[in-house]
């Protein structure tokens, strides 16, 4: 159930809602919009009656939410959500980009890709310190080593900041560095994780898994809002098919789909979403065409000699010259870079 | 095998060298280009040995050809087959933009879908005359009265006319009134159709099937191309995946790498690859901005009447916003539409 | 819509029903039960009024048909629809064999591979005259020469003669020599020839689509009943799924939801299924214990030396040692061989 | 690469190869075998020379492993690993049948099902404390009280308990509780958790990932063995597809193709596997047949009432039919249960 306050209900009126909904032993999630409060109510076992609230000063209305996903949902919040992550955003109208190494490998490597990646207008740097690789004998990442030349190139450059984070025990160490969580593919459903992300408070990029749908894509960050973290970007990265000529089939579909049924920021992954260097520019371009908030893509400084996706990371020409067409995109359908 | 004649190579070098193939028993493929000719050998069971060919005057090269895919290669032909019907073309630099009605109704219908997306910058105009549905107890299309209709169309607004032929039977009938025969995805590997099409000479159309690879998408065509037929463009439309949200999935993935193995065109149809009329524009962008050469939509008087796939069509007032936003992104890109 | 007769309802109570239906414009469908006669009724576009039937003499019932197939359904006839090909039989409780080469290749392949099924206890032999191959480079059968070696089979045999028809033009050639027309998977949805297949009477096996759903599956079946053939048995034989270690993902899953959902027969075909001979006969074991009314099990007399589908052939010692684990597994639940 | 040891050779033979690979920086993986110990190597960056052991006393040879997986192939280890889990076993000749409910939801509902289940012949109890669900807002397990009480029902049967360990803070305790500790399928990539259980050295039960290769669900494995434990076994429980009729599609091609490649027990779960109550009992026959080494089967003493999963949860008198059908397909096939 979601209550909608009236557009100039009282902080009292609000208070006297958010205490009701707790006392009757379930859980309050004030949402705060332009125009006004909206109270989401979970952890309900069955359907709840409006009529508990909707007498209430200050209450507009009290409706039912029709999905399965609650906070995640426009129908709870009308509006894009826009994580603000130290001055640098990520979701409404401005297209932002994130770009870097798959593997943080050096502190050579990490400063020449931020400075490469800064200087063509990427705003936040992603780095793998922590690698999940299918084979364990495959180079597994640098660490908590990785995560200082991180911070070494933030500082260096001003770029925020956005790694993987694996194992609930490196949590804190991660969140200590980086600026933005990312929860890989594969630990889409890693449940477990996704309520600890909830508790922490720090924006997170949640991966879409390679055979999840959209549906359990929005239940998976569902579970870090209803844990009370509403800083959350959903990324498409593509799925599992068929098809073996690319890596995945990445799942552009879902990019309309995302930004209709709910208010987080929608990102596309076009690096691992089709997984060869010389077309990665234009499913870049096709993602923001597509209505992407954002993209993230592999560049290295030298992708021949990536220690890990050397395969579908972008030389920083490339890179530059990927940014020039994905000005033109959006700027046709009127959003800024 | 692929042998490249030298630039200015005469007509009776060319004549020579095919002669020559046939009397190994095996099948010539002359294919002009631009620059020179080359042509292409099939038929055989075993590799052949350069040396057949390379000694004879006018003769630049003869390769071997590495994917089992030939004729539709860029291997074999490295520019772009633009499709000439008529004065329309399909292919090449401009984009061009196939519209019309699901199936053919009525002369009222298909008469107002044609003059509406005219109006807009079509240049053909689509429309079902013969239905593959999935229930034998569904509409099956008007037969020969819709092939009449669409005829009636072309008249009037001079749109080329694009519609699926679905049985043998009906092939000489489709191809009195029709100027492309469009091949449906579900007989992408009715080879015996593909046989007759390849023998017929007129331009075709052929959908991917919803799980086909790219690989054998490529090969369907090249069972058209090597009964003789070298007008065909290939139309991604949607794979079949576990995503229960979306009727398809546009796998936009598709069009880099068809443009990048094959010089045919590659046209994108979001109506069926997402299936749901508010999210097609979104893919119509996204299918330019990848690379397409083509679009094809359907487009309906009034979508809430048709008697298929109404849930899908865009009214024409949509189709003429989509449009605008197309040209911009084709524009982005350096192509007119 | 479904007209249950009374158990001892007269023939001329039974026509006046027929009479009735088709005096509304609809087609009935008389089937005749082991207890009662049922008459399906389809044509309808809306659903129809039970009124309009149960106060006739002899009727028992009027039921709505709530699955979009109707004449497949077991809700319209309970018991097992059993093929009965010139005394061999296909469906019921008795377990059938058919095997034999992928490709009819020559006289004495044929007859080799027919000998040596029938000794083991196969009632069918497979073969196959006209290929669907993904390459038009590949061998694509001998023809109407190749449906004269296997009629040349059955007489030496007595095995009825089971091959797949492509193209409808072959349809009447193809009726002559075989005893069981196969339609193949990439041809499961040709709708054209699956109408001119319930216009032959002659029983028809249905291989399953790689992408088809089961549903998708009986409305294919459906158009062949809707036509008039009741004949007609359904083969799962492996849909496409991202494992590539497999040759297809056999989806044994189908075989007891298709036996709830329809009283015709279910045939496994374990060698397409997994696509790699040592472990055909592993598949075949589960298909029967899931149980399948039959199997189709390729069988060469020298599989290394196939012109197709040697990977997956058994040789005929494989195969008679099959067929001592088939027996004993169908013995297991009640089913003789 | 794999040293094989001579059959009798000596410990300090075997001690010596050890050495010289920690010596090298490698890690050594002693496998003693039914005839003779193998050595397997991992930790190497490229290919190791053969003559760096096969001069050492009491070698018989050094081969290199051609998988990308390797302690966990047949290659490397020839006989089946048989795992010992205090008196009850998994892997070898015998089947075993692990069954109980999805979730522990009292006392006398894990009472009365491990009753049930081990009047009919299971060796092990399943029942879930911690339960990974698609929403936040479902029931998620009893937690420690579940373990607890799991712990009651082995006590009063005798019976194994096999519980899911989700979140690594919970590895102590549920590896103070349980005998077999589950992965389930979405965590099958939870790399972190794999390594711990590595370490950890109690039986584990690996579930298939719902998009995970063959190929990859072997090197999640692997990851376990790398890390020291090699008392693994494997859960095919279905795949993902584009069918809906069932929850997954149970992938039993991957029965046999894993027991070819590896020595591991290799598990079937009917009840995920196809999601529906009435056709598990066929499936659950067909993965016997297929060669599965054990069953998992969802069962409660009342499937109507149950708080997860009772729509594929057999009740017990169905268990027991299934037990009767189970004990005579794999008695066919030589195997006691």
């Amino acid at each position: 159930m979601l209550v909608v306050m009236k557009p100039h209900a009282t902080q009292s009126e609000i208070d006297a809602v958010v205490e009701k909904i707790s006392a009757l032993g379930l859980m309050p999630h004030p949402i705060p919009g332009a125009q006004r409060v909206a109270i989401g109510i979970t952890g309900n076992k069955g359907a709840l009656e409006a009529e508990l609230f909707i007498f209430m000063p200050g209450v507009a209305d009290a409706i039912r939410v029709s999905q399965p996903f609650k906070l995640v949902s426009r129908e709870v919040k009308e509006e894009d959500t826009v994580l603000d992550v130290g001055g640098a955003t990520l979701g409404g109208n401005a297209v932002a980009v994130i770009a870097g190494p798959c593997s943080v490998e050096s502190k050579e490597q990490v400063l020449e890709a931020a400075h490469g990646v800064k200087r063509h207008g990427a705003t936040f740097l992603r780095g793998g310190a922590f690698k999940p690789r299918t084979s364990p004998y495959e180079f597994q990442g640098l660490g908590e080593e990785g995560l200082k030349l991180l911070a070494i190139a933030r500082e260096a450059t001003g770029l925020k900041v956005v790694t993987e984070v694996m194992d609930p025990d490196d949590l804190a160490m991660c969140a200590e560095y980086a600026d933005v969580l990312q929860v890989g593919a594969r630990n889409m459903q890693n449940f477990s994780l996704l309520r600890k992300l909830g508790a922490l408070r720090k924006p997170v990029l949640l991966k879409r898994g390679p055979s999840a749908t959209i549906k359990e894509f929005l239940m998976a960050a569902e579970y870090i809002l209803a844990n009370g973290n509403y800083q959350v970007a959903l990324c498409e990265r593509g799925i599992r098919t068929f098809e073996t000529m690319t890596r995945n089939t990445l799942d552009l579909n879902a990019v309309p789909v995302l930004k209709s049924l709910t208010h987080l920021p929608v990102v596309v992954d076009p690096s691992h979403g089709i997984g060869l260097r010389k077309h990665v520019p234009a499913m870049a371009r096709a993602g923001i065409a597509a209505g992407a908030d954002a993209l993230i893509v592999e560049v290295h400084p030298c992708p021949e000699k990536a220690l890990s996706d050397g395969h579908q990371s972008l030389a920083i020409p490339e890179f530059a010259a990927l940014m020039e067409q994905v000005r033109v995109i959006a700027g046709a359908i009127g959003r800024p870079l």
